[in-house]
């Protein structure tokens, strides 16, 4: 049995449902050999510290009835400075920006030689190649699946499920806030302006729904696909892009009509990182409905490939982490 | 640098995809610190050996021009038995009856304590429990990614890609010809027996399609999936059977308008393992068209995953073989 000491920095929904998904599958994880004690957990405002393993069930009841998980005025990048620890879980909010406090932790948990696993895009995003010299240089290993296309393996598949394949393009759609629009716009032959009233409704778009109906969410993700894939060093504001604001529900239902449906597809292709919306043929693995994800890739010798699944949600992302943190300590 | 002495027993379309895949990658092979010496190929009537590695690229050459490998005499069976060497490439024809050479020449390479990678359904379809514990108990390692779905990386993205969560059900399309034969029945209105024809003439299907179109090969591929996935020891006549002959083009036009499509659909749930037409709504990931597969998982904290491409095409199953030799062999 490995004994593995993690801090887990950020507390929103994907912090707990890390937070759960542990609780879930410790059996699991102990029958695999490894045994992971969470040794620290910090929201914005406060943390909890218990070197024998902090009591999740304990502080997901806090976070939910005070508001906080525990009462210690330490933040989670001192956290990591200063307690002994091997792997930072790195769930702060995305800072599309300048990368934030999620890239200041990250750089922090490297130069002590710790492991990250993040579901963070910001500092991804924007800083690719800083983050794999610098953990490469202390041996750390840096996992974030979870930044993209939540539930959806898409780094695991390309990098190590079809290893032995050269990866020549990729496609996909990686907001299922803009996949949920388009999709109702043709069921109901309703205005964009209408279907984001409705998402927001149900909580599927933000009130500000701008990072998503403009691409850049999109971009942000697919940036990072491409760099981890094709050894690209860009950054999100090397992305062309084009969001879903203008697609009226004419055009939808012409292209419907035709067997084709629009999507906003985030493409890789010869270098160029692109988003805009596409039409897609109807019976082409693409075309997927509803707050679906989609992702796929040209290879040489095993054709295409595509994954579809849940591109968002508090257990699916949290579910990808799960699945970095095994394949970093499974024997 | 690791060097690994294999058998290719086999060189049918597959066994020369095999071939032609391990040429291309030779170097990639390398440098991944794998050093992959093909010491003998047999094929249904010769062989050729050389402990120093065989020259592939002469032996496609002769089987295309002399429709043989080489001038030894020796069977494929006899080569496991008989010359040094670490891993057999099993790509002998599918025997569903009782599992044919294919099974013979396994069950000899664990005898040995060699390891097996195949594109073989049959004796993975009829004795799955038999083989993995013979495996186990020589400690060889036997991989099958093959025999399920072509290039689709089904049961490593069930097992290894997925780890972590808890597989409750799964459902697909395995047989590319079934799927072109009822994509085709839409777009042209057309009878099964017609493009049963067409499919014919394109070599999509064969001259004798029982195996595919009573759903015989779905639920060959199906049971091993179920087996791996569930820990079942089924056997292919465990399966209950529904093919695509009496489907009628009015059947699929009206699913069409009111969005389904149909489609041959294998299914393990609660236990039970079935093969049949159902109605699949046109946006769901399993409408793919054409001569494409589809895998689906229901996870419990992933949630629904779903996997496309090429099921079929000898370059595409050598590329499964391929990545299942990566997977056993590298560091």
């Amino acid at each position: 049995m490995k004994t593995i000491r993690a801090s887990l920095i950020g507390f929103g929904a994907v912090g707990q449902g890390v937070a759960k998904v542990l609780l879930a599958k410790k059996d699991y994880l102990q029958s695999i050999g490894i045994d992971l004690r969470i040794v620290a957990i910090a929201d914005s405002r406060t943390a909890v510290i218990d070197s024998e393993g902090v009591n999740l069930a304990a502080v997901l009841d806090s976070k939910k009835k005070k508001g906080v998980v525990g009462s210690e005025k330490i933040s989670g990048t001192d956290i990591i400075k200063t307690i002994d620890h091997e792997l930072v879980i790195e769930t702060t909010p995305t800072n599309i920006d300048d990368g934030g406090v999620g890239l200041t932790n990250m750089l922090a948990a490297f130069e002590k030689g710790m492991d990250v696993v993040t579901s963070n895009k910001g500092p991804l995003a924007l800083k690719y190649g800083e983050l794999i010299e610098t953990a490469n240089r202390s041996g750390s290993k840096l996992k974030f699946e979870a930044t993209v296309g939540g539930a959806m393996p898409v780094i695991n598949l390309a990098c190590d499920t079809l290893a032995g394949n050269k990866i020549l393009s990729m496609e996909g759609i990686f907001n299922g806030t803009c996949n949920y629009i388009l999709s109702r716009m043709v069921e109901e032959h309703a205005s964009y302006e209408q279907m984001l009233a409705e998402a927001q409704e149900l909580g599927i778009a933000e009130a500000d729904p701008i990072y998503d109906v403009e691409g850049i969410d999109t971009a942000s993700k697919l940036v990072i696909v491409a760099n981890v894939i094709f050894g690209m060093n860009a950054s999100y504001r090397d992305v062309t892009v084009t969001g879903i604001t203008r697609i009226t529900p004419e055009a939808l239902l012409l292209a419907n009509r035709d067997g084709y449906a629009i999507k906003l597809i985030g493409e890789v292709n010869d270098g160029k990182i692109n988003v805009a919306p596409k039409l897609v043929p109807l019976d082409n693995p693409l075309a997927v409905g509803g707050t679906l994800n989609v992702f796929s890739v040209q290879t040489d010798i095993s054709g295409p490939i595509t994954i579809t699944g849940r591109g968002a949600g508090s257990i699916e992302t949290a579910s990808a982490i799960l699945s970095d943190i095994i394949s970093l300590y499974k024997n």
